[in-house]
């Protein structure tokens, strides 16, 4: 296992399964699990302090509302953290974004685009994270970005399917 | 003690003293700590999850920008949480209210407004739950409640000073 | 009763039933009303100033857009009051949100999540108020609180069902 | 007396004094008093009351934060009422002007803008409603208009004092 | 005519009858016309200049997103004008209610909640005002406001339909 | 070709076709292209680039969420650059308003209204410049305004279909 | 006059006249004005409509809070109108941009940035639309990019003034 | 040069030096330079397309307002970016936030706080993702992450310096 992706409510999968979807396309092993900060506070230390010695090099923790899980797994280890705010239903996941993006000095997520955009992507940064040290990954994050660009060039119409 | 106040920086006690001097005032006994929720997790644990053993009956904490403190707090205690979003630089404390008041359904927070009335409040409120079960404690906050109406009263001109 | 939950309107109650069932959970008794602020503002002086000697011990009050009724149910008694912000049309609620927590320093009102989640957890710190002085509504609570831990941990895979 | 102007704090006088002073410009007699609508219910309840007795016309009631004076005021009579969103500190008059516009079917209050300019309009405001059966009070509204756009068509150039 | 309630478009209208429906239940004589800011500027001119000397007392004006008629309108007459920001599609009506609520000192409009709430205030207010000098009109309001006071204190149990 | 129409994605179209049904009205020749900032950032340098030599006066871009495509379209190009805010899911448009209204001095982009009104106004807004040296374009347009303006003249009832 | 620059107060001035001195640079003859929208609506509604007929290509308009003039402007000229949303005091200029840029579909204002920079690239705007008929004014536009550009690239250490 | 760090503007050099201090801490080499999304387009393509052959294995770039520099920059580049919102003025970095956090599917910028502590934390991600292969850097982290922690710590009274 390579990334840990963790969110923290079952409700929050179907967001979180585009991260899982897009590691799969990069054959970048990962696990999933539903950890709550609220609900489990000392399976969230747990996880998180015991992530590294289990060969995780990248987490991804999504939650909506008053999003802890990102925030709370980064104070437990030194792993690079990425969080997803997943859209909540009044705020429509500007409290999430606020709550996941605006960590104090000291203790860093990197946070990505509020719901499925968002897990998506923390899916690629993580990829790319590992990118850096695998030439592997890489190599299939950039044939992801390539193919991406060809869909693009291959259909300049507008208004054709 | 009856009351822990906590709050996640020593920027925050400008704000959170105002907690402090309102239960000086009703002569209720009470503690201040830093505890950061980020910095010191485990600090946090331990402070929630012994609280009740040592007499506390009321938690308020207070926080800024994604401040985590007053909900992990309540994650990790059954007695009843308050929360203070303190103002913070760029999103003027709102972050900190969205990050303290969308707590998921199973995990209270007992929410105040942001800054210093949010702190005074959080004092008042926490001697009015003392105050249900402690004649004295409510008889200074009816006093206390007595004395703002009639300094009103007795000022009704808004141009006088 | 130990517990008044009032509400703006009728239609408030798909909200502030969940206070209801919570407090049902926790066999604490309770009494549920309707309680205009605008509408029936004797009736709210009247309410809140009664409750104290009917032995209502806490106040639940939900209300949706310029959302008066808590802040002046705690104008009106000394007893802890919660405020329940009830999501609105055009603002979702943040209108509530804002109208209910921005209390001025004096009178306090302890705030939770917009919509179900709040009302619900209006009805765990009511119980964990209670709590405080009631061994028997604190085991309660703490049973409530470890059994959605347990429902976390035995469920820790996101995709199943 | 014709109007009341009432405020529910003594610092939100510097921002209400601009409704008074045009007040005095339309040579339209009112009275100024701090009725709090958190600290002082029951004169709130009391003032908004009998303010039809007494021969005013139109309330004008100013507040900041968790506005409830203009709306209860409202609630307490059957007179027009205006409401002035004060600036607050934290929220900059979102929040008073949330408290005070969004009031629920049934119970009106005309609002004006946040801060002075707001505050000085509903004197102009509560002029006009007087204007509409005084024809004096309305002669004195449209030499005010008037002036006020000779005014701006003596000095069309924006670069000149 | 007493009032003159005016829209930006006709799909205003079905959140302006509400204003219409309450000056019916008040037996308030009024007109209803489409007269748009941006495509129709010279009959909102017109419109607003004559007002007054048509026996209009009052000018409802609703508009929604970049909701300018309120404004003009009160630009173009001495006439009491208020504003309702119709809920818009994108920005749910904060943007409707910032325009007509944020007029600069010197011109006013009294501005009602966003949406129908708002549409049925304005209809209230605006009897409210002519009520200032027609007792008729007033024991109308005076009479409406009993019954919805009566309805809520008839129907206290939240549950029951 | 007078006018380009790019947008980020084929999702934007049912927005921005908007735009090209208001150019055909006014016989304005255009093209459709999709380039996306993201995706295809040397196409979009490319196409910017090239557009004037093309004989392209005025570009239009229309793009959601982190809308970077009328900006950067900008920075490649002196030509006029407008930009449509497309209405996102989570933030209802506001994250794609602030994206590309709030451009740094020295590049400029002419903003309109999030969405299909916001893509019709760019139509009308490019006819408009052409027009500035197009007689016939400008008699186009003002047809145009003329017979929109006609249209409300002739069915002032809003209770009318 | 190619250029006509309006604003609603002389308080405008200090951020308008960015776009007056960008204009300078680019030697672009311009006329500067206030005009109120409603203060002075009939002079709006003249200026408007004899802009065409004095010359002027392009209108800038910059206006602050319930911000009417651009699209008012707009809705008496045929003329293309650029919108500059001035910082107002309690809202930073959110209602500025809300006012200008939310136009109804059928009447155009291509909107800058709030504040200075919208102004200057108000002035930026105006001559990149001149210049699509006038090579030296674009001209004099690239010369001034291509200035940007290189003081940029000249200066490429952030630390060093 | 492990990390790139770069800026729209020497004027968010103030900002983003915290980044560059955080690094100095961990002995991670860098480069800073200022690359203007919209004055300096190619500059920005050339940086961000060299990057991993001159070694860079982490970017991170700070902007605001439109703030198109974080998510241009990982257009064109596959190594990770990491985004920095800086705070700007009139609207605190909302603008910015939402520029560089809502990319869509497919490009991943890793979004941290507006302003300087969003700067500082970059710094440490960036470090932490450095770590994931090199021990040097991780326990130069952990060793600052302790270090941290024990300041709170030996600290934990609030009101004394």
């Amino acid at each position: 296992m390579k990334v840990g992706i963790i969110m923290g409510s079952k409700s929050d999968w179907p967001t979180m399964k585009l991260a899982a979807e897009m590691l799969d396309r990069f054959n970048v092993p990962y696990e999933t699990k539903v950890v709550s900060a609220h609900r489990t506070p000392h399976l969230l230390a747990e996880y998180a302090e015991s992530a590294k010695d289990r060969g995780i090099k990248v987490i991804i923790a999504g939650a909506g509302g008053a999003a802890h899980l990102p925030g709370m797994t980064a104070a437990f280890t030194s792993l690079p953290v990425l969080g997803v705010p997943v859209q909540s239903r009044a705020l429509s996941g500007v409290d999430s974004l606020y709550s996941i993006v605006q960590m104090p000095k000291g203790i860093a997520v990197g946070t990505l685009a509020i719901g499925e955009a968002g897990a998506a992507n923390a899916g690629i940064l993580a990829a790319q994270i590992l990118g850096t040290h695998d030439e592997t990954v890489m190599a299939a994050v950039e044939a992801f970005r390539k193919e991406q660009t060809d869909t693009v060039l291959a259909n300049p119409n507008p208004a054709e399917d």
